[in-house]
Formats: C-alpha cells, sequence, structure tokens
C-alpha cells in the first residue's frame, strides 16, 4: 500500500542495472506490485526500461507494460523484436493483447500475431483487432466462464474450474444454449449456494443485461454505470456470446472520457498531460490561441467601423474588455452545464423550456450586473446615459451568449458532432465578438452617435 | 437493455395511479429494473412518486431511492414518516443507508434510526456516520466476508454461506486473526479451487492492498484504479478490519470529481445540472460573473490611465479585447494541464523544469502568435511600430499568463486548497486584468507616449 516512487528508489535500480546484478534487481523488483514497477519504469531511460523488461518473466512483464505510460511503452516495444512482443502478448488477456497489437505498425503487426504459439489465443485477438476500438467489440475480452444451460450444477463446477485459469477475475457465469446463444447468467455465489442436484436450467437468471459489438462505449459505460454492473456480457448479431466487458476498463474509459471534455474545455485539442513534450503540448494549445487570436483581430475591425463615437464616448472603448468578457464567461457556463448534460444522458427538458429557462436565469445575471455597472457609473461619475448603455449591453449580451452557449452545442449533439468542442475557445471567441458587436450597436442606437 | 424512457410510459403510470389501480402498477412496474423506476420517478410529480414508493415494498423501493436524483429523493424523504423512512433504510446497504440518513434533518435522523428493527444494522450505520463523507470511511460499508486465519477451507465455505446472505458481491473474502486484524484476502475462485481439507493459513494471500479509516477518497479512487481493484478493505488505527470499498462506489466517486473540477473550469460553484432551478443555477454562475465584472472595470480604471495615448494611437485601444482573450485562453490552458495533472498524481517534474517548460511554450507560441498580428499589420498598414508594440505584447502576456496559470494552482495545491478553484473565470478575470496593465505599460515603452 505504501508504495512511493523516491529518486532514491531510481538511483538504486539504475546502479543495479550498470553492475548486471540481475538476481538482485530481479529479487529487488519481485517485491512491487507489476503497476507500481511500470512507474518506476516510466522513470528510467529506454535502455534500462528495455533492460528489466527483457530480464523479468513476460508473466509479469506482460502486466507492467499495460500500466506503463502509453508513449514510454510503445518505445519499449520499438526496442524489441516480434518474438519478444509475441511473447508478452502470450500472457496478456485477449482485450489487452489486441489494444498492444493495434498500436503498432502494420508489418509488425502481421509477424507478432504469427509468433504467437497459442493459435485459439490469436485468433481471439485477431477476432478483436477488427472492431472499432471505441466500441464494445473493441472493449471487450474473450476470457470468460460460459456453461450450457443443459449441464447440471455438479457438471457445470468442473466445468467452470478448468475455464476459470483463463480469467483473472470471475463476475458472473454465463448461461448459453447449445447455439451459443446468450441466455442469462449466474453468479459465483448463487452456484455455490445451489442443490449440487440442480440443472443449471433451473437455476440460472434470465434476465441479463448485455451489449452488442457495435454498442460504443459511452453507451457502454453508461447501462454498466446505471446498473451498477461489473461485468456485461457482449453479443455478436446473432445474439451469441462473443466476450465481455468489465468495470475496470469502463473506469478507464469513463476517466479518458472526461479528461477529453475537460481539456476540450479548456481549449487543449489533443490529449496532453503536464509531462508531454513541448511539440506535443504546442500542437495541442496554439491553434486554439490563433482561433481567439482571429476573433480579437475581428474586434478590432469591429471597433474600427465604430471609431467616428471615439471622440465623444472614448469611455465605451474601455469597456470593451468586459463585454467580452461578460460573454466568453456566460457561453462557458451555459455551454458546459449542457455538454455535461448531454453526457449523462439527462437533458430532458423540451428545446423551448430550456430557451425559456436560459432566458430567465440571464434576465436574473444580466439585472444583478447591470446594476452593479450602473452603481458604478454614479460613483466615478460617468454619464448616466452612457452607464445604461453599458447595462443595457451586459443584459442583451449575457442572453445572447446564454442561447448560443445552449443551442450549439445541442444543434452539434444532433448531428452527431462531439458537442464538447463547443466549449472553451470557440464560444468564448464566437461570443466576444458578437457580444463587442450587439455592443456597439445598442450603444449607437441609445447615445445616437 | 432497452428500457427507454418515453412519455407515453409516464403518461400510463400516472394514469394507472389516477385510477387507483395498484394491483395494474405493481405488475407493471416489477418488470422494471430499480434504476429505470427511478428515471420514471423523477419525471413524476411528488405526490405521485411518493405514490408509487408507498406501494410497492421497501425491498424494491429501497434500491429505487438509491438510484434517484438527490433533490427527488429528498423531497421524497421529506413526504414520509421517520418509520417508513426506517424501512427503506432496513433494506439498503449500510454505505447507502449512513449516505440516505446523513441527508436528514438531525430531529428526523435520531427517529430514523430509533425505528430500525435490526439493532447490529443501526449500530453499523451509526458508526459509518462517524466519518467524514469523503474518506474511506464515509465510503466504506460494513458488509463483507471475513473469515478467521485458523479455520479450514470447509468451515470457511458454511460461514461464507451464511455471511453472504448479507453481501450484494462478493469480491474477495477477507482474513482475519483472532483479534480482527486484516491479515490477507482469498478470492472465491481461489476457495473453490483449493482442497477442502486445507486450513485457510495455507491458502490466503499474505499481501493485501487496504486503507484506512481516514485516508481521503481521492486517494481510495487513486490505489482502487492503480491496482485495478474491485474492492478494497479498510482498517481502523489499530489494524482491524472495519469495512470495505467497492468499485462502484469509486466511480461514482470518481465521475463526481471530474464533473465537480469540470463545472469549476467553467465558473460554476455549485454542484447543478441542466435541471437545477433558476435560484440552484444563478447561485451557482452569478458569483463568477460578478468576478468578472470586477475584472472589467479593474481593465476600464486601467484604460481611463493611459487615455492620454487615445488621440495618436486609438487603434491600441481597439486591441484590448485581443490581449484580455490571449492572456485568459493561455492561462486557462495552463491551469487546466497542471490541475489535471496535480489529479492524477502525474506532475513529477521539478518546479525549475516546469517552469522552463512553460516559458518555452510560450515564447513558440506567443512568437507565432506574433508574427500572424504583424502579417495582419501589414495588410491593413497599421503602423509598423503598432504592431511589433501589440506582437511584443502578446508575446509577454503569453508567458505571463502560462505562469500565473501554472504555478497559481501547484501554490494552492500545496497549501491544501483545491487548485481546480485557480482554472476558468478566476485565473481569467486576473490574467485579463493584468494582460491589458501590461500591454499598456509596454505600448508606454516602445510608443513614448
Amino acid at each position: 500500500m505504501a508504495f512511493e516512487l523516491t529518486q532514491e528508489l531510481i538511483d538504486k535500480i539504475e546502479s543495479l542495472i550498470e553492475e548486471n546484478r540481475d538476481q538482485q534487481l530481479q529479487t529487488h523488483l519481485e517485491e512491487y506490485h507489476h503497476a507500481d514497477i511500470a512507474e518506476v519504469l516510466d522513470e528510467l531511460s529506454l535502455d534500462d526500461a528495455t533492460y528489466i523488461i527483457r530480464l523479468l518473466g513476460s508473466d509479469q512483464t506482460s502486466e507492467v507494460l499495460m500500466e506503463m505510460d502509453d508513449d514510454d511503452r510503445e518505445k519499449i516495444l520499438g526496442n524489441l523484436n516480434a518474438k519478444e512482443i509475441a511473447e508478452e502478448i502470450e500472457e496478456m488477456d485477449t482485450d489487452d493483447a489486441a489494444d498492444i497489437i493495434s498500436e503498432l505498425s502494420e508489418d509488425i503487426k502481421t509477424q507478432v500475431i504469427s509468433n504467437i504459439r497459442d493459435k485459439e489465443h490469436a485468433e481471439n485477438i485477431v477476432e478483436l483487432l477488427k472492431y472499432d476500438e471505441n466500441s464494445a467489440g473493441g472493449l471487450m475480452a474473450k476470457e470468460l466462464i460460459k456453461v450450457n444451460e443443459n449441464w447440471s450444477v455438479t457438471g457445470c463446477m468442473t466445468e467452470m474450474r478448468n475455464q476459470a485459469e483463463n480469467v483473472t477475475r470471475v463476475h458472473s457465469i454465463y448461461v448459453v444454449d447449445n447455439k451459443g446463444k446468450l441466455k442469462g447468467r449466474l453468479s459465483l455465489k448463487d452456484l455455490i449456494t445451489a442443490p449440487s442436484k440442480a440443472e443449471i436450467g433451473d437455476v440460472y437468471i434470465r434476465n441479463v443485461d448485455y451489449v452488442d459489438v457495435h454498442t460504443p462505449g459511452e453507451e457502454v459505460a453508461r447501462v454498466m454505470q446505471k446498473y451498477d454492473l461489473e461485468a456485461i456480457p457482449v453479443v455478436d448479431e446473432f445474439g451469441r456470446l462473443v466476450g465481455r466487458i468489465t468495470v475496470d476498463d469502463i473506469l478507464d474509459f469513463i476517466k479518458e472520457e472526461a479528461e477529453k471534455d475537460y481539456q476540450m474545455a479548456a481549449g487543449i485539442s489533443e490529449d496532453v498531460e503536464a509531462d508531454s513534450t513541448i511539440w506535443e503540448l504546442t500542437r495541442a494549445r496554439l491553434p486554439w490561441l490563433i482561433l481567439g487570436l482571429f476573433g480579437g483581430l475581428g474586434a478590432v475591425y469591429v471597433m474600427q467601423g465604430f471609431d467616428s463615437a471615439l471622440e465623444k464616448y472614448e469611455i465605451l472603448f474601455f469597456f470593451t474588455p468586459l463585454i467580452a468578457a461578460m460573454a466568453g464567461n456566460v457561453g462557458v457556463q451555459s455551454s458546459a452545464i449542457i455538454v455535461q448534460g448531454l453526457a449523462n444522458d439527462s437533458v430532458k427538458d423540451s428545446l423551448v423550456k430550456r430557451l425559456l429557462k436560459e432566458v430567465s436565469l440571464s434576465i436574473i445575471n444580466g439585472t444583478a450586473l447591470g446594476l452593479l455597472v450602473i452603481g458604478f457609473g454614479v460613483i466615478t461619475s460617468m454619464a448616466f446615459l452612457v452607464s445604461i448603455t453599458i447595462a443595457i449591453s451586459i443584459l442583451s449580451v449575457i442572453i445572447m451568449a446564454a442561447l448560443i452557449g445552449t443551442f450549439v452545442p445541442i444543434i452539434l449533439n444532433k448531428r452527431g458532432i462531439d458537442p464538447a468542442i463547443a466549449t472553451g475557445p470557440f464560444i468564448t471567441t464566437s461570443n466576444d465578438i458578437l457580444g463587442i458587436l450587439a455592443y456597439f450597436y445598442i450603444a449607437k442606437l441609445i447615445l445616437n452617435f
């Protein structure tokens, strides 16, 4: 429990590697959980990490590889030959194996697959590679325990003991008919507590949740969360049981999705981490900044169009960052709420009801902020009509920004585009420039310049 | 699998309620999963929902209540008396029961607890109520299967069958010594495959991950994810096994944390959803908008201080929204990356290394954006010195914003404050105003006004 990655530990391992003290290294590393070894390897140089992967048995290293950073793992695999990779693959569950193989280049992929000795394992992996990685087929593993509905409980226990050797964790035992169609499930607990003379057909639970191979990952995650499932069986087009997805894979999936949405809202378009390279970070961040730049240049253009007002109402121009900030902030708030609601499938109100709600909310917020600005105007003895202009503009801009922030994600979602793209810089930039435009039109109307 | 919440279904249930056709309602609802019934109840009026809760048996409704929206559940519980609530509690696992009871007002709480007939259940709940809801103690349930290390495998099977009745899902069997101290674990699979004459002491796994009652929820989530655990035992100060946390509770916890961070980044300070009330939404959103307003007024103040430059360099003032947008966007990007890194415990670089990285990144991005502005200046025949001023300002402001966005969260985190607060409006507003200030100082220096 108390594992901590210290510089001391890394130094020690590095010196053991340098001195080729393999025996000691092995004994030392055996004490650690594979997830801890993965953390150590992520910190070592590529050569040192490869050294350890080669040193340890593939039963241990296959799990270590799975827990490593994708980038670091890819580099290590690049150092290994096809036979070595196949040995690692041999020890992995089919879903992990398929993930790893799909990361390899085409020619290495074929070589690795042909080097897998367990032909059934290889076939299972090849089957999984067919599916989109974000579909149930791409997320599932072939390892599961299935029994025939016609078997007896005792026969089932024996059979299950054999099958269980390949399955790390037994969540459910799936019941199929003679054609392999999924009929129901049985928990290990049910099996243990059932009378040994009973037939499976008498004791299994007929009501079983399942997904098919083409169900999108988001939907699998939603179903598993909603019904608190620890594993879900996957069927093919004919209803035949072909795999199962476990909750730990879905946990990773949910986390990645949440992180992606979060980064999108912050204007980061690729999956980067604090320790990604400068080049990766630039590629993820610069495009959004350029978008913001064009928005800002648009605002310059708008203001140039109104520069006749500059002489008499210079104060109006000082308020443009405030107007832009209000429009931007409200847009991000509204879009974030909608994007999250869409992700959780909890946006149930009708469009009209939602529209009315956003408008009412904006009127409340806009009025409060408008009054504050008028108060500020009084304190700083601003011309009253100018204060009124700014207050009315804030109110209008907030209503506009809230509507854009709400409806752009809804429309994108309806068209099958990820609505998360409409949070962050995209919505901020368009609201900035539209807000400033609206502001000057309102000012022109009221102040008559 | 194919449950869909339709208006038709809701209409049907509403009319059955109106006509008091209890028998039909019951038969109809029995077909649905409790999570589906919860969805229906969330859509019904409070009276109708209460009607159904009273109609169905508490073995079914306790699970329905757990799946409902917090707000809707609270209202229904407000309609029930202490005895009725106690009946629901009686059917719940201790962790769920404690969550529900902690939502009640103090006097109802005592009444409900005294109405629980199963005294051991009541005592367990009272014990759980002692812990902070975000600690391992607050997340754990008392339901678990434990066996003594001195028992035989056969005796253990019998004992386990008895205990298993109270436990919905058996993940692991925990092994304790005579004093109740956690010694190790045993999977159901291990138990089934062990020779029946063996003693538990010979077959259990001594290396068991655990947390103690005071471990924060974030740490529990991190450990369970890192080691792919489906359940983790919780020990007290003396190492005695007192509960276990299952992965489905942690899944909810992780999702809530991710949503909280996401909302914080979008300037939403309370846990709201798309269908929260206008008042709840206002309370969550308005404070951040007021913060933004003060930022904007600060910018007005800054610009008033430089208004002597207005006559000669009015164009400078048109660029303020652009400068503010750049500062804001960069700040949000940098802070989002750091906040996510801190949450994943993956910020391992030293402060100096991180500083160098952010500065290099900002120089690359700032130079690219600066060159674009100079290009824009050439096209629109802007005075060259003004273009240069703006380009240099963008570069400087981006560096500044990146440093603030990176270090404010790190500092907050070191002081034990949730760094997520430093994303979104907070960082945008302070960067807006500091950016505009820096911009005019740089302009003053270069253009000499």
